[in-house]
């Protein structure tokens, strides 16, 4: 998987007025394990804009071990799921004129497709760090190329294709 | 993705006298969170033989979300990584001269790329079915082709490339 990030992306924190969209989400779509933030026993993803590219972090929970000292490569997948649509999320909502935290719902988007290279074992004990670039391949449809870092250890490329939630996802 | 299986599987149940490759995992590989028998807070994937294909079967607890009423697609991640890792280990085993139970050590498979395409919407409260076939395609890297059904429905396609765990992987 060929993946081009437009420059490096120092570790650290998110900017302190930065908001994450999964914040603005609507109450319907705010319970799922990756990224919800009523649901609680998820792992809560969170999904910022740093200039053009979106970032999440999170510090996984010991029980997602894949090996003692190693995080479990699903759990990783999960964690790259979740920046996924949420860094279309934020991509279509930047196309529309909008930003998280600016009282607009954004749009809610589902996985079609779920990529993950492993590049190495995963330590547990540091926060992980997901860097996007996304990319719109059709008005409902976007491509998030991804990088994710445990501190500075680059250990899994991925890339996932995220649609706009069809209408089959809503009961009512 | 193209996947093809040379026959039917039929839902239902595993056969009594059917032995997991989880089960003969050594202690060490035995904390996984997708499949580790001694994490008590994971999902506890068990993967069989059923004559020349794999077999899972897994009831997600209801906190795996990802709109209410249906799957969280991390969840669905999670099971297929476990399912291709486990089939792999099977194969090899069965290549080597064993089965599950027969006392001896299977060999133990790390992730090295997992691919899903998700197909629908998976609804809850059904139980979920990953059906695998194995490909050899290098002595240490296998290939698992896999499907997944809920109850009747075709819910996602994917791939798991497969390697023997490096020893970068044990901490001793």
């Amino acid at each position: 998987m060929n993946i081009i990030l437009n420059r490096k992306v120092e570790t650290g924190m998110i900017k302190e007025n930065n908001k994450a969209i999964q914040d603005d989400y609507p109450d319907d779509f705010a319970w799922c394990y990756g990224c919800g933030r009523l649901n609680d026993e998820g792992i809560h993803v969170k999904t910022y804009w740093e200039d053009d590219l979106t970032i999440s972090y999170i510090q996984p929970d010991k029980k997602y071990t894949a090996l003692p000292g190693f995080v479990y490569g699903g759990f990783l997948a999960s964690f790259i799921d979740c920046h996924g649509t949420g860094s279309a999320s934020l991509a279509l909502h930047r196309k529309n004129g909008h930003k998280p935290g600016d009282g607009v719902e954004p749009p809610r988007f589902v996985t079609a497709s779920l990529h993950v290279d492993y590049l190495m074992p995963t330590p547990q004990g540091v926060q992980l760090k997901a860097i996007g670039q996304v990319e719109e391949i059709h008005p409902k449809k976007f491509k998030v190329m991804i990088q994710v870092f445990a501190s500075d250890l680059h250990v899994a490329n991925a890339e996932v294709v995220a649609v706009v939630m069809p209408k089959s996802f809503l009961k009512s």
